[in-house]
């Protein structure tokens, strides 16, 4: 592998912490999610710190849960991506503005539209986090009484995605002459009138707005199913993932490139980033102490549910503050979600209440340490082929965003695993992206 | 009518100008429909003007038009509106930012949550311009080979309307209570589920974003059929429309007026502003060779077709340099326009070609004078009930903004019949509408 590969790093928010328990945090923003100030510098910082993109994820409805779980949920109410994104396009200069849109749930001119939009608005920094939308509260709001069937929305996205860079490919980059004297506005010669006729799909075009600053906006896709997968081989450049460990993680690094390869792609035109759940701590007891303050800040009854869905057996009978009964026994549920709970539980001496904080909290991959201990494990994924970089997933804000910025990012920069600067000034640029050439016209 | 009463004045922005020579107009900008910098400059000048509102029309598709008049069209290219406003929103502090929505070919839950979005972002300016898009290119971009039928449209309409606006109640105002030391984020009996199915529509909700800062924001309607009016007199807070001149003003005024007091509302809670094309000259005949110079640029190609179009026959075979022949016979064409046609002839002394370029041009309402004549004009327009102001159409820009911000303007406000100084913060007080309360939650 080459000697000077870098980290790339974006940051996940939605709704700024996926945590939970991150709003009761002392010292954090309760209203974070619903602040534009608050937003507005924390994209700042990142920008400062060099981060690749600001990632907002989405959802298309208020997820059902249970009323005891949704009064504690910060999670309810946020803004809109592409609003959000484009407000905070007029703050910044160089990062990356990535945002989730639905091919289940939204019409691929719209979103072709609005994402050609946003990449003029900021010069270059827009990306397309691809998703299906497979929970059924969204489809009820979408005039549907059940969710569309899995294989049906892979196949609708792909075809989707097809539509959309068509689209974006309606006109070449040099289309538009305005030669005030002759009074020729654009060569109608270089407009392509798509006249998209699929299985899925009917679109006319052409697009009413200029090709993209980045000729598309970076494709980006979340899936780990087979088919969401093979999607991310054919069509993404970015893949944000949640692989439990490093184990796991260089298997489906693996599993991926070589998808891509044989897809017909360069292997490095598409990077995969993990997402992680990043405490930093002055010592290791330090940050694990956070972590553990901030999970008993998720409350036991919608903790224990969580928990229970992962062990596949109720744990509410058990006591909360004694270890985990070791008879627990298999069912029907996921194996490897039981033995996932078993292992924890194990490792770090939990008893069923902090067991069931970290489920109701946040579960996946998590770098709890100091700057030099996350450092050295950042840099064994990057060699070991598991990870390009990082979808970095913070345990409450500001602090936590601080805490990357200021101390982890520098300690990266230190050893020539981040960059020290912008080299560019798109997200292509950044993410050593290709600019595609237009699929129309050469 | 009151003594006090004031004029409102919104900008009416598509793509920039709506007259096709625009851009070739010396000193103008070629690509200001779509180049960030410019709308940036322009916000900002009728943000110091105090205009009320910043009107981003939209249309769905690039329209069709003949190979000749499309490659000499600016209005092919423009930002998405949405997404242009919320990095507007940015830049300005007062002005409200009113968008263009299609209720045919979008969803209610994106279209309540993005202007619900755009409201907080900006602290309370956002205003949706309700329209059903009647062109059939549109219909081609969203899976359909001809455009919904117009009492259809409109059915879907006024249903759309009722599930958008019971979303944006889908909290109370005082639903997050965010307490930390509790752990309660929201009071759940505060939140409402919409749960509506109607003929047209299935949406479940609540929406996944708190009440708006206006409550909703502004409701803008264009139509002038008979179900738009009547739809306009149901929900509107401003109506757009495009009289032809003061007699027909007043008696759609009065018409619209009656149907809102009919349909029990409040007659000064609907605001009437017809668009108007505004050339401001240092004499008359200054404004007068400034809208001819401006039509001139309009190619004879395109500009003939509009002609024919509105006389119902084939003008064409006219001498483009001599007058309108007198014995044009009557066909099925509008009977109206041809009439238009034929007093705009007389009244001004055009020939077949400057005909020809005011009907490719603009040929809606015009106000054409000196600052003074034109303050005289709308002066009398609000005081005999033929508007409550404006939708001002700029003929060139940045010059024709830049005469209406710093020429007209100080001469309405010489008069008392423009405001000097916002007096409020959002939208809804500029335009001096009620805040409405939340249908769910007294």
């Amino acid at each position: 592998m080459a000697e000077h590969k870098k980290l790339h790093l974006t940051a996940f928010m939605r709704p700024v912490s996926l945590h939970t328990g991150a709003w009761r945090y002392p010292g954090s923003y309760p209203d974070a999610n619903f602040n534009l100030a608050h937003l507005k510098s924390f994209i700042q910082k990142l920008e400062a710190a060099k981060f690749d993109a600001f990632f907002m994820a989405d959802h298309l409805a208020v997820l059902n849960m249970p009323v005891e779980a949704l009064k504690r949920s910060h999670t309810v109410t946020s803004f809109e991506p592409f609003t959000l994104l484009s407000a905070l396009s007029q703050v910044t200069e160089k990062i990356g503005l990535a945002a989730t849109a639905s091919t289940t749930y939204d019409e691929p001119y719209h979103i072709a539209r609005r994402f050609a939009s946003l990449d003029h608005l900021s010069n270059g920094r827009a990306a397309w986090n691809i998703v299906t939308t497979g929970n059924p509260e969204s489809a009820k709001n979408f005039g549907l009484d059940e969710h569309v069937e899995h294989g049906e929305r892979y196949k609708r996205a792909r075809e989707f995605y097809d539509v959309v860079t068509g689209l974006w490919d309606s006109f070449a980059d040099d289309a538009f002459i305005r030669d005030r004297e002759s009074g020729i506005y654009l060569d109608p010669e270089k407009m392509h009138v798509l006249n998209h006729k699929g299985n899925e799909l009917k679109v006319r075009g052409p697009l009413n707005i200029a090709r993209p600053v980045q000729g598309w906006p970076v494709i980006v896709q979340a899936g780990q199913s087979e088919p969401g997968r093979q999607l991310a081989a054919e069509t993404a450049e970015v893949v944000f993932c949640s692989p439990r460990d490093l184990d796991s993680a260089k298997a489906l690094y693996a599993d991926i490139k070589s998808r891509v390869v044989a897809a017909g792609r360069q292997k490095d035109q598409l990077k995969i980033l993990p997402a992680a759940l990043i405490i930093v701590g002055d010592t290791l007891q330090d940050a694990k102490e956070k972590r553990l303050h901030l999970d008993s800040l998720v409350h036991y009854d919608s903790a224990i549910a969580s928990l229970s869905i992962n062990l596949g057996t109720d744990a509410s009978v058990f006591d909360p503050d004694g270890p985990l009964p070791k008879d627990i026994p298999e069912t029907n549920a996921s194996k490897t979600s039981r033995a996932g709970v078993l292992r924890l539980a194990e490792e770090e001496g939990l008893t069923v209440r902090q067991l069931a904080s970290r489920y109701g909290g946040y579960s996946g991959l998590a770098f709890v340490g100091t700057p030099e201990s996350i450092a050295d494990q950042m840099s064994i994924w990057l060699k070991e082929e598991a990870a390009d970089g990082f979808t970095v997933v913070f345990p409450f804000l500001p602090q936590g965003l601080d805490a990357v910025a200021e101390k982890l990012v520098p300690e990266l920069q230190r050893r020539g695993l981040f960059r020290d600067d912008y080299e560019g000034t798109t997200l292509r640029e950044h993410l050593g992206l290709k600019r595609p050439g237009n699929q129309f016209f050469s």
